[in-house]
């Protein structure tokens, strides 16, 4: 049985251009299994600037930010915190009284899995994609320590941009370059897309690699990344530890408590169905 | 069990300066028992101007607005109803894509009160009250065609402006005027305030009169001046209908579907709770 709505309940919701299920359910399936007297729903907007400023207003506690706002919404925030002053991108807002200190628990995320699956620093790294998720990707990879690696983008500009930014070397493609972990973070392998039966880096590419790592949320299914990697003994981590990670990030952010690890598997199993 | 709350559940709201918990009960109740994708929470705010804005901008579906935001709210809106023109005092917004019309249910629900109760029209009333709310009771009566009536209160300015702007007569007092219809739109007899134990109108006055309407709403006990009418076989008009019937009107107007009376009276018991 959910509690009540009354009227100490806190809201939480998301801004997103295509507002989707998962973060209604897997934050109001933890709020219920916590007994937490909080709500969550997920909202879109043509109008970034007055659904913030709303957020403000109306004493909404937490608000995650998703495409096409992620850097839209920064002007109309009070303060970024390190995790998306580093990158410009916001993924997260939380709301004390007013003001607005705005987080990126993808990078964050990003962050611990590299700590929790012991990736070596010394690894030499390619990473596929030059987008928004790029920048938070590479940007927890330098800070992680990593020294070493390539971005690859066919657009020379971004992927050039990119690379220097961080202090990485562009390439158009990986070739024979020896490289020991594999990051994708474009929309290849993504279910539903054209390009969803595609591998984002070649075969011969990922053999000489022991790590595969892919942020592409395959939903029930594998990316063909991650089972190419899962099928060759690879090290993997999936888009869907990232996308449950930075959750539990925003949850631990809007309530102050962190939930178990069975508490988390059972509300992200709940929200994928 | 309740709808789990999704992508496609609609949120409406409320806005006032002290919110409490019957709307909220109220709403959810009725989405409960009409099995509709709704969700209902009660907010308050600092800044009136960003409040509406974001629920225009986060596509909110409706919000009832409450003291002190009734007239403050009135510059942000597109559209108003004829039921909040006539007196400048908004208590609903409806919001269809962006654009915001906004109703004053009080009005619309005294109206309402004044036909089911069959109150004749050449009754003679004598108002007590010049705030707010008193402009919504007196501009339902004047519209329902009342022809003769007095507006009572001390304040000699409020009191003589509400009574000329509808066409009325203004009093300090009763006295010993003959009238029909007392009604009461002061806190007298509100529970919790110093003047929870005393009666709006003197008992020489109530005495001649046939019709007792008092729109102070006394949660689970009457109040004064209804025990005193019911007790001397006056007609009575509550303000739990006022609350209950304006709440309906807000509730039809967000989702279009109006409940039965016993789906009502459910819900205004469960809220009352």
């Amino acid at each position: 049985m959910s509690r009540e709505i009354n009227k100490d309940t806190q809201l939480c919701m998301s801004l997103s251009g295509r507002p989707g299920n998962f973060g209604t359910r897997f934050h109001n399936s933890l709020y219920q299994a916590l007994d937490l007297n909080y709500v969550y729903k997920a909202f879109s907007t043509q109008d970034i600037e007055a659904a913030v400023k709303g957020v403000r207003a109306l004493g909404i506690r937490g608000c995650a930010v998703s495409m096409p706002f992620k850097e839209a919404c920064i002007p109309f925030l009070d303060e970024l915190d390190p995790s998306a002053t580093a990158i410009q991108s916001v993924n997260t807002i939380v709301n004390d009284d007013g003001f607005l200190r705005a987080y990126n628990t993808d990078y964050i995320a990003v962050a611990k899995l590299l700590d929790s699956h012991q990736v070596p620093r010394d690894a030499v790294f390619a990473l596929r994609g030059s987008g928004g998720m790029g920048k938070a990707v590479v940007a927890a990879i330098r800070d992680a320590g990593f020294k070493t690696g390539y971005i690859i983008a066919r657009n020379e500009a971004n992927g050039r941009a990119l690379a220097e930014e961080y202090g990485y070397e562009w390439k158009a493609e990986v070739g024979d370059l020896a490289v020991d972990m594999v990051v994708n973070v474009t929309p290849i392998g993504m279910p539903g897309t054209p390009e969803a039966d595609s591998l984002a880096f070649e075969p011969a590419v990922i053999d000489r690699a022991s790590i595969v790592f892919d942020v592409v949320v395959a939903q029930a299914t594998e990316t063909p990344l991650i089972r190419y990697g899962r099928e060759h003994g690879k090290k993997i981590i999936t888009g869907e530890e990232v996308a449950a990670l930075q959750a539990v990030e925003q949850f631990v952010l809007y309530t102050g408590i962190r939930p178990s690890d069975e508490q988390i598997e059972a509300a992200a199993a709940h929200a994928r169905r």
